[in-house]
């Protein structure tokens, strides 16, 4: 058993949110609320810059009720950053202040929810405090619709998008079939550099037929393969429906929703609207058939009412996990999960070195990706299938979502 | 009471889908089964046009439990059509073709479940057969997110929409005001010539402040004051979320949408992408802050997991009237709705003259509009809510929806 670390906690939230990053802070919140060793519980406000800028949120004020809906509200409710830490080595600035704010509220123990991005802070912050002395322990909570994060089976916030994303194509579907006449529908995902999230469209698939074809960036992409797809796909049915990432590219690096930028206007204008519409735009130039481009946007990654249960659960032990990891000793760490579909599905929490986990993007496994590169195997789809599981209990007011609201009152 | 009329149903969906147009064919084919003197219940396959191509689905055999999830699928599921009937009086082709079907399976009632033009296409069909000497019944039943049937209340399929938008709304505004730093966010909602869609964005601003500016096509929208506007709120807020109507125009009549493409590309380049980009696009450049662009695109329409309860409900009447009407004796008439919301909220069913409904457009009164055209008032709020009121209890499988599949048996 480790010494006992008395002193406050410091949350923050990091990265683009998702459906139930703040289901993590809850458990996290909660965990630290109810520790005797933890003395007060701080939300940082707007990531790590609320450390660096003395902005801090006391949780103990806010009322039970609210922290009680933080599961089920969208979006980062203490605020968030893409803020990048300086280096301490280069410019310990930062890291600086960092400790002045840690020395002022006699923080021990500061938990970041984020991405990549967020480990590297937290493992940036870790290894100061140590050179330094400062006694604290820091633990990393992963979040990302992404699902890019190294070590962990999978992070909070993908299974809520999968099942958003297959939800609503399964909607789009049925209603771009309604009529007659065919049309080639091109759906777009978020997934700068990898595939999981347009993936996830696949579980569609699997309650009835709706996508035909899936491009993800663990792929090059071919301008004429992917034509000759959409036209032999829409003799065959009449129909087509296209889910891309929007991080599909070609062989030599272009991102595709760049490159037709030029490729369609010569005169420098830039291009407004999205990959989905260019290459709309392109197939009904080349093939002729009516299209339809879709953007499924924020709501991704916003669509708290669509939330998986699952998921939300997973989001509260692991902030709850970190909580009591930091109690129990453990520093320097991310909470990841391990998980067993052999026999139904189990998600156990594991500790992963910071380290090993900072600025490393977990690609698909190819072999989840079939060869012509425009669908994913079966695999894949036992994989997600798991994470999508049950609904969230948003409480609905008055016909629509009554988030939490929090108080936000300041430290001083 | 009206003299038995023994015979068959056709039950036809025309125009755009809804979430809950089906919920009107569960009412029409439930009501169409239990009546003694309604032979065989008809589903028409993509429309009149299964009238006109004989090409009819026969409700009865399909399996009970798939008929109980009509209500909370989305989409059409008997197939949809935009084809504008030809005019007897000019041509006749159609309307003869139309007779032939009903005279081959004994058809005395026919059900259509769409928009103006679909309430046109009864209308035609109602004279042409009292013309020729056909004993049948006709009625409409009006089905449109775009709330601008003459005479109802309001569209079964509204209020599922209007629940979607406000709803989705509350979550992208959560997310758009995570950082520190603000944005402009474009939200674009359908709605070509009435603004009852967009307008519902409101709603969420009864739960949270939400929406900063709502542009509607009841009034010109002029560029520059728009561009104040917004500056102003931003300035105040350090953040600003517009809703507009895809079908906004300016003062001599150009759609905004369209204007912007030659204003922005003068080479003749289509520019892809829809309003809300464009806008973006211009604010972007004017007032140099942070844009971002949202189409709630065909999910606005579709979004079946979001349906209303109050709007299923409500929709299931509406086809069960049409048919119980026609039973005793009404014919050449559109359901629609008479609400008292004076004391909490009453729905009750009123026959209409399809003649007064056909080829009219009902826009939002004006008197719900604000002065300075960017917003609207509590009255139009209070409007609506009724009509978003409940969830819907679609059956979610393994995680995603499990809607209705039919076996489309076709009548020979």
């Amino acid at each position: 058993m480790a010494e006992q670390l008395k002193g406050a906690l410091i949350l923050g939230q990091s990265g683009g949110p998702t459906s139930v990053i703040n289901a993590s802070a809850y458990g996290i919140i909660r965990a630290g609320l109810e520790a005797d060793c933890i003395t007060k519980v701080y939300g940082a406000h707007y990531g790590i810059l609320g450390v660096l800028h003395d902005d801090l949120m006391i949780m103990d004020e806010e009322p039970g009720e609210e922290i009680e809906r933080l599961p089920y509200t969208p979006a980062s409710a203490l605020g968030s950053c893409r803020y990048k830490l300086k280096d301490p080595k280069v410019d310990d600035t930062d890291c600086k202040k960092i400790l002045e704010t840690f020395k002022k509220y006699n923080v021990r123990y500061f938990v970041y929810n984020g991405g990549n991005d967020s480990m590297d802070t937290c493992n940036k912050i870790s290894k100061y405090m140590r050179e330094v002395g400062y006694d604290c322990r820091i633990m990393g909570v992963p979040k990302t619709i992404d699902n890019d994060l190294f070590g962990t089976d999978h992070c909070p916030g993908y299974g809520s998008a999968a099942k958003y994303i297959a939800t609503s194509i399964m909607e789009v579907a049925r209603d771009t079939m309604v009529y007659e006449s065919g049309v080639v529908s091109i759906v777009e995902c978020m997934g700068r550099h990898a595939g999981w999230l347009t993936a996830a469209a696949a579980l569609a698939n699997s309650e009835e037929p709706c996508v035909d074809l899936i491009y993800l960036p663990e792929r090059d992409f071919d301008m004429d393969r992917f034509l000759n797809d959409v036209a032999k796909c829409y003799e065959e049915k009449g129909d087509c429906i296209v889910c891309v990432s929007e991080g599909i590219h070609y062989a030599d690096g272009r991102f595709v929703s760049e490159a037709e930028t030029s490729a369609t206007d010569g005169f420098g204008h830039a291009q407004l609207g999205g990959l989905a519409a260019k290459l709309a735009d392109v197939v009904h130039k080349k093939l002729n058939v009516k299209t339809r481009a879709i953007e499924f946007s924020l709501l991704q990654r916003c669509a708290a009412h669509l939330a998986s249960r699952t998921d939300i659960q997973e989001a509260i032990l692991a902030g709850r996990t970190a909580v009591q990891a930091m109690i129990a000793g453990e520093t320097d760490k991310m909470v990841g999960f391990v998980c067993d579909r052999s026999n139904g599905y189990t998600c156990k929490t594991e500790l992963f070195d910071l380290a090993s986990v900072a600025n490393y993007e977990k690609k698909m496994p190819l072999e989840w990706i079939n060869e012509a590169g425009n669908g994913v195997f079966y695999d894949f789809v036992e994989y997600v299938r798991p994470l999508i599981q049950g609904e969230t209990s948003v409480d609905m007011r008055s016909g629509i979502p009554r988030f939490a609201r929090l108080k936000r009152v300041r430290a001083r």
